[in-house]
Formats: structure tokens, C-alpha cells, sequence
């Protein structure tokens, strides 16, 4: 956690400034707050814990438990999850390989506004491909925390939730991430949890403890 | 303000459900979190303020103000601004009609997620069609505020803080607000501020007196 006299350093407001930018007739607004007046005000920092696994791997059960647990200690957070933003902000997109990266862009984009407000944000998004990960961190920063659901397709279309394991091995479904389309693991996440093997409780106390550590929420 | 007593009739949890919608492989999933027991941690209510008015009315002004006055009173606030937006989560639209809308639209989901995050978010776009206003409120619901910056298009001209109008009477920008493509103003906004005729700590306090007395957020 940043120390108060830490946060002292920094200066409480910005003042608001109004720079066009080159070559647009667009102008940008900095707040009249900056990221350090808003830790001190909600007690904690902003983050984006992106989750990552496959379908049926855990993901929303474990972003709805992470969110409630933050809830409970005061903490603003909100979860962003794969079917209900396609429900609605990203209605407008398919499955194919280019709407999925545009999928994946648009959350990151909304994830970055969340965090840049001060919120713990979690998405639970399968989001297969490196590439599109690689690029969900680059445009949120170092608050970036991914969180990588381990669990093989094995266990995952045992438990097959959904049914839609099922479905995709009967081929009523093209491009079923596990089955007929690839998923990359990652290589270095911040945290890799075993949501196969352990309760959920147990996987969101890891996800808890990494957030204290690295100074977004204070110790429980 | 919604009475704690009130608050206690709702169940301060829902259980997480998973309904597979009709037609689709796709799932909801509701929060472990009520918005009732949300609004118990925060201590005030989500919100939607959607400020409107020509460019030049102060938009951004009125919104990073009230940002601010909001944050100093412990509520979750944030400001999506419509150059900042545009710069990101929106950088592939452009300024035709259909790209308009879709830019509203996409504003729209994004400032609905902040406010059943809880958040009490507001949005600075010119907006200057009904039509998508209504869309706007449609897709908020009951926590949409239309916030009316009424200021005649010649006030703004002659403040034209970015010089815009100056290049939209040189016939530089097309379809500018005001000048070359119309503003609808709001029939029955919520309210009404005058940001050209007082200081922007005018039109700030009456924005938060509303809220105190929607019951959004309690009495300063």
C-alpha cells in the first residue's frame, strides 16, 4: 500500500488544461483530479485483473466472488463479463477472428476507463490468443493484472457447465476455443490459479492476497 | 435518500444464476451483488448525468467540476468525455451521422456498466439529436439525468474556446453543430443550467442539489 506521505508528493489537483491535439480538431481534457487524489479518497488504487481460461475453466464464478469479496471491504469494483458485454455494448459483433479482437479491444478500452476511475475492474473473457492480451495490457499499464484460470479442456468439458462442450464436439458449433480452435496459454501471468483443483474461495483469497501485495488494496 | 430501513426489505444478496438465453450459446450472469447492497457500501446510488449543449457551452468544464465535487464527497464519480472517448474506445468512427450514433450508442453501454458499477458517471458529448438521447436514456433507465447546457449558439461563437467556429464559418469543418448541422435541444430535460450566464460553481451546485434530491446521494 502507498504510504499517505507517499501520496503527499504528489499534487492533489491538475489543473484543468485544454491542448488540441496535432493534425485533429479534437481537444483533451485532463481531470481536475488526479490518479493519487482518488486512492486517497476511495482507499484504494484502480486495477483491471484480466481473467483468462477456457470455457467452463471458472471464470465468471470467480470474477462475481472477487467482485463481492472487494465489495465487502469497501473496495469499488465491478465485473465485465464476456456474455453480457456482447450483449450489449458489443452487440454488434460475430465470432470471427477479426470481431473477436475487436471484442477483446473494446473491453480493454472499457477496462482502461474503469481503472483510470479508481475501480478494481474484472473481465472474464476466455481471450484466447496472446496477441489480443498482450494488447489489453498495453493499453491499460501497470495496473494490468492477468490472472490466468489453469485448468485443462479435460476437466473443463467434464464439468462442461453450458453444454457447450458438447455442442462443439457434435459440430454445432464452429471455433469452439479447446476443440476446434486454439487457446494460448499464458506465459507470465501475475497469478495462475488451479480453479479445477481448489474451491472458488480459495482461488479469490490468492487473488485478494496479490492485490495487497502489490499496493491496489490495503491488507485485509 | 433511500432509507437503510428500506434497504434491509431487499435481500442484500441475489445467488449467482446462469440462464442460457434463447437462441444464443451466449450466458448471463448475474452479480453475487444486489444493487441495493451496493449502494450500502458506497453510501449513495449509480447515476447517469448526460450533459448536452453546443460545443463551447462548457461541457467539460461542468463535468470535471462536478467530478471533482462529487469525489470530494466520497462518491464514486467519473467524467467519459467525448474527445477523450473518441481517442480510444472509439477511434475507428468517424464524424458521418451513422458513425455519430454509433458513437452515443457505444457511450451509452459503457456510461450504463458505470452506473450499475454503482458509479455516478457523466458524459460530455454534444449529442445534438433526440433521437439518440432518448436511445441513451433507454438504454441507462431510470438513473438517466439529461443535463441541459442551454446557451445560444452566438454566446458560444464568441467564446469558441477552440476555434472551431472560427473554422467552421471558413467552411474548414463540415456538419458543425450549431453552424452547418442542427442541434435538437432536449424537450424535457431533467435540468436546465445556464452555464453562460453564471460561473461554473453555479451550475455545479444545482447539478448536486438535483442529485440530493433524486435520492442519488446524500445531503451535502
Amino acid at each position: 500500500m502507498v504510504e499517505t506521505r507517499e501520496l503527499r508528493r504528489f499534487p492533489c489537483y491538475v489543473s484543468p488544461m485544454s491542448d488540441s491535439i496535432k493534425g485533429t480538431n479534437l481537444t483533451w481534457h485532463a481531470s481536475e483530479v488526479s490518479a493519487e487524489r482518488r486512492r486517497e479518497v476511495h482507499g484504494h488504487g484502480g486495477a483491471v485483473l484480466w481473467l483468462t481460461g477456457l470455457s467452463g475453466s471458472g471464470k465468471s464464478t470467480l470474477a462475481h466472488r472477487v467482485e463481492r469479496l472487494l465489495l465487502e471491504r469497501g473496495v469499488f469494483a465491478y465485473v465485465l463479463d464476456g456474455d453480457n458485454v456482447r450483449h450489449r455494448l458489443n452487440r454488434d459483433l460475430t465470432f470471427s477472428a477479426e470481431d473477436r479482437s475487436e471484442n477483446i479491444r473494446r473491453v480493454s478500452e472499457v477496462a482502461k476507463l474503469f481503472q483510470d476511475s479508481g475501480a478494481v475492474v474484472i473481465t472474464a473473457f476466455i481471450s484466447p490468443y496472446r496477441a489480443d492480451r498482450a494488447q489489453a495490457r498495453e493499453t491499460v499499464g501497470d495496473a494490468f493484472f492477468e490472472v490466468h484460470l489453469d485448468v485443462d479442456v479435460d476437466t473443463c468439458e467434464v464439468r462442461d457447465p453450458k453444454g457447450l462442450y458438447k455442442k462443439a464436439r457434435a459440430g454445432e458449433i464452429k471455433n469452439f476455443t479447446g476443440i476446434s480452435a486454439p487457446y494460448e496459454a499464458p506465459e507470465s501471468p501475475e497469478i495462475k490459479v488451479r480453479t479445477g483443483e481448489e474451491p472458488v474461495e480459495a482461488s479469490a483469497a490468492k487473488v485478494l492476497a496479490m492485490l495487497e501485495d502489490r499496493g491496489v488494496i490495503a491488507a485485509g
